[in-house]
């Protein structure tokens, strides 16, 4: 099925792979790459057997946080060499890959090693019988988004009309995947970089549709609900008119989007991106905050290659996040969070004994240094 | 200061270095290496400056937890020459080292470079003037715990009997760590391998004493009073029952300790060892209970150790968890999280887009599965 996005700038055309998962092309430009002249898509002729899911989500009774397990994983595809890319178009190597067309401009499907799919299978209520341990399918959805079609390239190389093609199948993804049964919150994102566990070269993110509220989001959502009972207002809206009076640790501002870093920033590179009006998910901005956010988008990641001297390509984690679906939707706020585990060239930000085993971020940068860092970057 | 612990069996020696920090030698053999005939305590002769204190800690209006800024560590030593060992006895290398004496069975000290230090200083109440970020100095204590005087040696290698000299250490840091004014939680932890980012290969552990409730424990608190609320019971003790009444996840079990992995683990090697009496943290151990800790604790990290085929020494973090100081004490329940980043040999679990970003986990791994494995690992 073929529709028209952005005022007809970009066609969306939906098939599904020969396993049953759905895939969608998003092409920006004449003569729309993933179909031919009569619009006719290519078949995905592998031998596959039928897509299912295997893995169950475990209630941690310890942190109230759902945990999905996920062991089919384990065998998952770890840095294939070039020319057996699974995300390049079919014809580019020498296997047929996920991707059936010959080329494409942005195309987003569903992941062939779920962490979370609608063809989860059922599992018992409870671990062992008991109550202190609640079980249930992993319900949801995990899909890879390619930026390009360029295996070498890097959404930092991508024109600003291919970062709008982005943006726009976000917004598509975020809308159609907020409408899934059980969906309670969407999750875009980019992991970049070898030193943060990308196990696929090719430029791509990565949308996960939970069917629970994120422990990040919950953890906002009592914050948030704590500041709307004593103030009657939005937190994230008051966070960000509180950065841009201070000042402090701005990065960019445009007419409809400023950047600036956490006044308690936990990364030693962090910052944060959102929208002056209010608005719950990319699939709520309007087309001139769209068009807005591939240029300040990608100037952002720019500056993040530049960030520190000798490091061309910084490790990065760029994620949306956005206002959960149905209970609590009107506490949140859409935001980004672009972060990186660099702390200096060569030295990782590790997450040891604090971070990961009791929760608590040290910072070895000044937030208000990383702001003046970027900004001092700008091109 | 000399004092005696363990019923005589173990020295402990109070001394401070150049710079004014504390360090404790807890010596379990003649001729107590630390000190000479006379008692005498090697004297650090460095020419340091007085230790001082540059975090401050900020709070995330966001999370609503606080991290900590301490931008003196970003210049920490990172894995020096083994002859400059800071971790070694002076004397040993061809720089005079942390511990002035020529020996030692176990040292603590505080940590040169400390995200947390009763010498913090003050700093405004709020960030730019705004309530929305609150700050606060960054009062606490970080300690370093050398668990042998042999460079080349690891925990697993120890002797039991000074295994039960380190668990004393830990008892008697947590008891005294408790008791500064402020302190909230007391973290006694090991991160080891470099794929974790230790900075130092001598074995050694640290202590970090926070004048807040971490987050993992603020989580755990939500989800005890919950339970306490609504079945009268303290909620780990109750998971300790479960695991052993179902038996599927137990590890091993003494007449003190039993050891299983969460039925909802996180880590693709996890594993939670907890006392079967209802005691707050290390410092509440009988002896008998110290005693056969010493013997448990050494056998699951030689089994972590056997985990992997071809991996000989697992990475790991391994953090005491211990109910906090005052209020929300009486929820908490001593228990040891054991975990590591490896998944696999040669791959690490990454805590990528969706653990670091949105807060949700998933584990590659069945918990029952971890279970079988180190079941199988027995000695």
């Amino acid at each position: 099925m073929i529709t028209n996005l952005a005022d007809g700038r970009i066609r969306r055309s939906a098939t599904r792979m020969a396993d049953g998962r759905e895939l969608f092309y998003f092409d920006d430009s004449e003569p729309f790459v993933s179909g031919d002249a009569d619009r006719t898509l290519a078949v995905d002729l592998r031998p596959l057997p039928p897509a299912g899911g295997g893995s169950h989500l475990r209630f941690d009774v310890l942190t109230g946080e759902w945990v999905a397990i996920a062991s089919h994983r384990n065998d998952r595809i770890f840095l294939p060499p070039r020319d057996e890319c699974p995300l390049c178009p079919t014809g580019r190597g020498t296997v047929p890959s996920e991707v059936p067309a010959p080329g494409y401009d942005v195309v987003v499907f569903e992941n062939r090693f779920p962490s979370l799919t609608t063809r989860a299978t059922g599992v018992p209520d409870l671990v062992d019988g008991d109550p202190l341990w609640p079980r249930r399918p992993g319900t949801g959805r995990c899909e890879v988004v390619c930026f390009t079609s360029d295996h070498s390239s890097s959404f930092t190389d991508l024109p600003v009309a291919r970062v709008r093609t982005v943006v726009e199948a976000w917004a598509d993804r975020t809308r159609e995947l907020s409408a899934i049964d059980g969906v309670r919150q969407v999750f875009c994102f980019e992991n970049r970089g070898e030193e943060i566990g990308v196990t696929l070269n090719h430029p791509h993110g990565q949308i996960y549709a939970y069917p629970f509220v994120t422990p990040r989001t919950s953890a906002l959502l009592r914050q948030a609900a704590e500041h709307r009972r004593r103030t009657g207002r939005n937190l994230l809206a008051d966070v960000l008119d509180a950065e841009r009076r201070s000042g402090a640790r701005v990065v960019l501002a445009g007419e409809h989007w400023t950047a600036y870093v956490p006044a308690a920033a936990r990364w030693p590179v962090e910052v944060h991106l959102a929208p002056h009006r209010d608005v719950p998910d990319l699939a709520a901005l309007d087309d001139a905050e769209r068009d807005e956010l591939a240029h300040v988008y990608l100037d952002l990641l720019r500056r993040a290659d530049r960030y520190f001297d000798g490091v061309t390509a910084l490790p990065y984690i760029a994620g949306w996040q956005q206002a959960p679906v149905g209970e609590g939707r009107e506490l949140g706020r859409l935001y980004l969070q672009l972060f990186s585990v660099l702390r200096a060239p060569g030295k990782l930000k590790y997450l040891a004994g604090s971070e990961s085993g009791a929760g608590a971020w040290i910072n070895d940068v000044v937030p208000e240094q990383i702001a003046a860092r970027l900004r001092e970057v700008a091109e």
